[in-house]
């Protein structure tokens, strides 16, 4: 019989213990920013229905990126691609009884079918925060805010600049001023959003197939480079008096330096009816979006009991730990767990290893023991490769005088300390 | 169009706050026990090559539970049913660098295709403890005072029972003392183990297909109900011998009123090849086993790079929640997480609201701001509806003299304090 292979699928991680400590280091920064804020924390399944992702999740990834499959009863499922949906099924569930506005995060893992690449794996977190309800004004301000601090919370606030933009401003210049359908104005943003990743003459054809006729190709372009003041003398419309609202409430806040304009933000999403914006890493390697979101009006909609207009982004983990190792922001203390190594000299002591154990429990602290005799010096070795911050060592001299020794591990100090005195350990 | 439907797919749940509040505590309860034992958290992905439960998962897993799918490239893959064989595969990895003896604890959710029915669902949540190298009575002893540590973590100590047995002296018996061969012994035993869940008839049939004779029937009832003294008279092996060194390393512990042996017990996955285990819980309305584990030598091995005998057990969220529901031991606490509410009663306020809640953030309260002017009753209201202790509340005022009113919404109390002395907010 051929061996089973020890890795995982392609395009996902196993997370050892090391990575595992980092993951969930990142968690916590996080749940620190969005619970000061009174966002409260929700869960969904892992497989939804088909339909869910096929109403509004975009085309690309229903068609290309979609892991679906069916149950032995036909119903057809996917793996959850994003955790929108899911979020507005739930908050649609219960949106008479919710307080108004609702705050809700999730960290919750997403899968799609990709060419595993930097930053691009086929399973990764991606903790999400939403905010429906309240003055959409003030309800994309504080998404926003929140954002900004997440990443300031990680000691990053200056390595990053958020791009808004404003999908009405967008929707405005397609199809009052280029005379674009509502179909074709996708297809044309949906180019615009590709034309970094793809050739010159590819975005030249999509647009040209979405109804942009080639003496307009300069007037997008200049528009797509427009500066705010520019698109308010020569675009007037919602879109860009809902940006210089938002512009203004950030005047003189510590958002305002890393705040910018950007009408090529997009979000591949096709709900997005507001605020979208983009984080973006400024490192030159890491150069592009790390994540971000925007204002979706017509989700909690789509499941027939109540129109509710929210705002979130979605923050992936790959990316953000890339940011953070890119620019030396994880700690480098993650690696201790270990408080105490309990040696075991002769099988005789196991029982009393275990009472030694738990009364050191008992103080708060984490121990470990080898489970199995050996010589001290093997143990030690032992003690030191985990990290352990005190050995107990003891033999019979010890244990006949109930009494055992401690050496602190990072100092080489050792002191002999009675059994009913263990909580003097913390000194040695 | 007709309207998407709110409800998650059959068999799950939705986590609305409530729940996720009462899923986190019971996690974090949990791990308080598991890493005072230095056990280490990891995780791997949701999904699995097909083969990697093909080969030591239970035949019925996966034959008739298993959620299979192929990806684009026609890899045959599965949703996890069970942590261990990714555990497995992980440790395999990196077995040669890993520190003995391994112990590692992930909390994943799993699915199996299921009929739901009271405490099987088919997704669910499992925290899963394992220990791998050491010597397998002093592993076994851990592994079994953390099950009960877990339990007695939640205050339920005296609540359930944990049933122990050896799938040595199970094989002795069907293969030594019926003669059997391992594949009908294998047959025989999943038979005595549905015992209680099947007709008289069928369990009679499933045991003559296993090559149990009918005049042998009496004898396996015997065997069966037998207590660990008639074993050690009637049918000494090295089962019967690691069960007497596992109860007797018991004596005088806490554990020991809770341990019985139990020749029923046999754990319906196929890789157990030792001490097995099953904690029920002794109220009558839930009286099945919660969860179990037991030992097993060669699953490891299976990614052929080295051979490490390991033991752990699963406990599940579902069956663990019914039973703190049963027995009265879920907090009641756990709705409070709004300290500061900040009444908005105009809109040119909205600034100065920011400036407030990032002050009392600091001080490290959390604030729920209602981003929409409203009047005061309707604000309270509000902040009464999501139990905030205090509420913030000013007019113009207040503001011209740079002050605010702090009311205390459980006690009545209000009191005027200086924006420069809100730390003062924790005196009201």
């Amino acid at each position: 019989i051929m061996a089973l292979s020890t890795k995982p699928y392609k395009g996902t991680r196993d997370f050892y213990p090391h990575d595992m400590r980092i993951h969930t280091w990142m968690y916590d920064k996080m749940k620190e920013v969005v619970k000061s804020h009174c966002y409260e924390e929700y869960n969904g399944p892992m497989l939804e229905s088909f339909e869910l992702y096929a109403a509004k999740t975009g085309e690309e990834i229903v068609n290309q990126q979609l892991y679906t499959l069916e149950d032995k009863s036909n119903r057809k499922l996917a793996v959850r691609p994003e955790m929108t949906p899911t979020m507005a099924r739930m908050v649609a569930g219960q949106v008479l009884e919710l307080p108004k506005p609702v705050r809700w995060f999730s960290f919750p893992n997403l899968w799609r079918y990709e060419r595993p690449q930097r930053g691009r794996l086929r399973e990764h977190w991606q903790l999400n925060v939403d905010l429906l309800g309240g003055e959409p004004l003030y309800a994309d301000y504080e998404i926003l805010n929140i954002a900004y601090k997440l990443i300031d919370n990680f000691g990053g606030k200056d390595k990053i600049k958020i791009h808004v933009n404003n999908r009405k401003l967008i929707n405005h210049f397609f199809t009052e001023i280029l005379g674009l359908t509502a179909e074709q104005a996708l297809k044309a943003s949906k180019a615009v959003d590709a034309k970094a990743k793809i050739p010159e003459e590819v975005y030249k054809t999509q647009l040209q197939e979405a109804g942009v006729p080639e003496e307009q190709f300069e007037k997008l372009e200049a528009f797509f480079n427009s500066d705010l003041e520019t698109m308010k003398s020569n675009y007037p419309c919602e879109g860009v008096n809902e940006l210089t609202e938002l512009f203004e409430l950030f005047k003189n806040t510590d958002v305002e330096e890393q705040l910018v304009f950007d009408a090529k933000i997009m979000r591949g999403l096709d709900y997005y009816t507001g605020t979208v914006f983009e984080i973006y890493d400024i490192s030159p390697e890491n150069n592009r979006a790390m994540f971000g979101g925007g204002r979706y009006d017509n989700l909690v909609g789509l499941f027939g009991k109540q129109q509710l207009s929210g705002v979130g982004f979605g923050m992936g983990d790959v990316t953000l730990r890339q940011f953070l190792e890119t620019h030396n922001l994880l700690p480098d203390d993650l690696h201790d767990f270990v408080d105490v190594f309990i040696t075991l000299p002769e099988n005789k002591f196991f029982k009393a290893s275990v009472q030694i154990t738990e009364s050191l429990q008992k103080l708060g602290l984490k121990v470990f023991t080898p489970l199995q005799k050996a010589k001290f010096a093997n143990q030690l070795k032992l003690a030191n490769k985990i990290n352990a911050h005190w050995a107990i060592i003891f033999g019979d001299t010890e244990f006949n005088n109930n009494q055992v020794v401690v050496k602190n591990l990072k100092s080489g100090e050792q002191k002999t300390l009675d059994l009913n005195n263990l909580e003097k350990i913390r000194e040695v």
